[in-house]
């Protein structure tokens, strides 16, 4: 039930709307309306104008129009833990009933124990076998419908909502300016792109042919009846991450990007190859600044250390040097995500 | 200067065509006008209507609509030799102007030597070789640069002309039917993708982000100015033939094909992976049985044996048995090159 007061201010927003001036209709049509006014917005729609007007000296050709877009800590909330790790360790249990033997095998017997503790303290290597055990041994079509599953019920400690609802509206705005000016939009992810092939093209808009991702092999077979299956195999072909960022767009696209959006160190090389290229080109990073709206790390700017998304300050001097834009998340965004008031 | 003849032959064209009937006229504008009518014709046109009738039971959205091409044997020719393998061929000599020790070393030292025959003969592991030593180790930019030289300039022994030229009419007209119905077209080539991305483009309307192919690693690094460079490596990421083909598929377009095309055993997993989906599904196999033309090999039908591309009976027989169309280029193709009268 809406109260009188909700009612009352519905209607006062809904005449302001209908007398509002020209301006301020083509403001509330504004398709980047999420951020605010400053450096970060104007530069990309300096970008845009300049690529995309035919009379431009900079225009660029619709089928060379390409953006390339990382996701944790880019599109979407990476803190306190990667989402795709996150879905790793709520998978092992299922492992190990399939696989009992594993039950008293590090480092599954810690992740089994439940201690948070000790879990958040795995180090890297004992996180790849977690991973590599529980990404691989089924059919991709089994790995879609499970991940599926997992994302319809698993919700983020913080905001108590799917993770799926942790993306940034301003760079779902983004995304969508830049196809609507005929650019094509890419996820390039550290993360499996298998995974993320699952929610991208509801989530994102993007079509799983557009995420390109850390990739591991596949192995074709026949199941029981003799039909066709691909089965997830533990080989890994790219890590897409830092170098291997290029190196995948290479792989996947064979064009190199105009436009490059990320938020830490793992991006580096990826801002670096697209900025290389001749003509008008874009390269941004996202500090996230805002403890309160967000997260705040760096330990760029004096922010606190992290090990989930690092921006360091050598990547913040880089990007001074080089051109790069750093979008401030507390300044620059006036909203961050759908569910905000 | 034409002679009088040929502008009287012009006139009567011109006046038939002015004078033509209407049904005349929609021959004309048949987009598969190079296709005799027959079932392979038939197929084609009834699996576009099929999926793309909103009405029809069959229906597809189009981000679903993916059709994928082989390319050596089903869109240009392949004898008497693979066009990317003489291009290593060639190669070789400037190879080892860069690496002179290589001049003594087999199998450099048979492809120095000119000798067809025994060039012929030279084995797959030979060949590897040479195409491992002629494809990596440059940058993936000066690579694209030689590739569209050697092109330019090239030339296929029989018909004397540039091998882009080789390419079949009938399934260009295909690729483009499909696409005017919502299809996009993919290039999955045993042959190397960076090869393919070369030309793909201008000679059959494909961008390099749709040419799946064999993969081989690069190297992200910096030039001497410092300048982000991308090298090709020997290392190979996937071999995109037999099992590799839908393996290629998965990792780079994440979607089942709901048509696919090809022409020898290397295909035979890409159909039955593409006919294994639900719904409606093509699957096409060329059958070159046109010595005059073309060429004519199997050993499938009696057709004589071949090393490059064979088509054998036992993949005849799966495709009868499995709803699979053989196109029979004799009897299928009005027309196969655009130089053709």
């Amino acid at each position: 039930m809406r109260s009188g007061v909700q009612l009352i201010l519905m209607f006062l927003v809904a005449t302001a709307a209908s007398l509002a001036s020209p301006s301020q209709v083509v403001a509330q049509d504004d398709p980047l309306g999420s951020w605010a006014d400053g450096a970060a917005k104007q530069a990309i729609v300096k970008f845009v104008n300049a690529t995309t007007n035919k009379s431009s000296p900079s225009f660029v050709p619709p089928a060379e129009r390409v953006a390339t877009f990382d996701q944790d800590g880019t599109l979407w909330v990476s803190h306190p833990m990667y989402t795709q790790v996150v879905y790793c360790l709520d998978r092992v249990p299922t492992l190990v009933k399939a696989k009992p033997e594993l039950a008293n095998v590090e480092p599954f017997k810690t992740v089994l124990s439940g201690d948070r503790a000790a879990i958040a303290k795995l180090s890297t290597e004992d996180l790849t076998k977690i991973l590599e055990a529980t990404l691989s041994g089924m059919t991709v079509d089994e790995f879609t419908a499970d991940v599926k599953q997992w994302l319809s019920t698993a919700r983020d400690p913080r905001w108590k909502r799917p993770y799926t609802e942790l993306t940034y509206v301003p760079m779902l705005q983004l995304m969508k300016y830049l196809r609507d000016n005929g650019y094509k939009t890419y996820i390039v992810t550290g993360g499996g792109q298998d995974f993320v092939r699952v929610y991208a093209e509801d989530v994102y808009g993007i079509p799983p042919e557009q995420v390109i991702g850390t990739m591991g092999g596949t192995s074709y077979g026949y199941d029981r009846k003799g039909q066709p299956i691909l089965t997830k195999d533990p080989k890994l072909l790219l890590n897409d991450n830092n170098a291997g960022k290029p190196e995948g767009i290479h792989l996947m696209i064979g064009r190199r990007p105009r436009a490059a959006f990320g938020n830490s160190s793992g991006d580096r090389q990826m801002l670096e190859y697209t900025k290389a290229g001749e003509g008008e080109r874009l390269a941004m990073l996202l500090l996230h600044d805002d403890a309160k709206r967000e997260y705040a790390y760096g330990p760029a700017q004096g922010l606190p250390d992290t090990k989930v998304g690092s921006f360091p300050q050598v990547l913040y001097d880089q990007a001074k040097k080089q051109g790069w834009i750093v979008i401030r998340m507390k300044h620059d965004w006036r909203r961050i995500f759908a569910f905000d008031n």
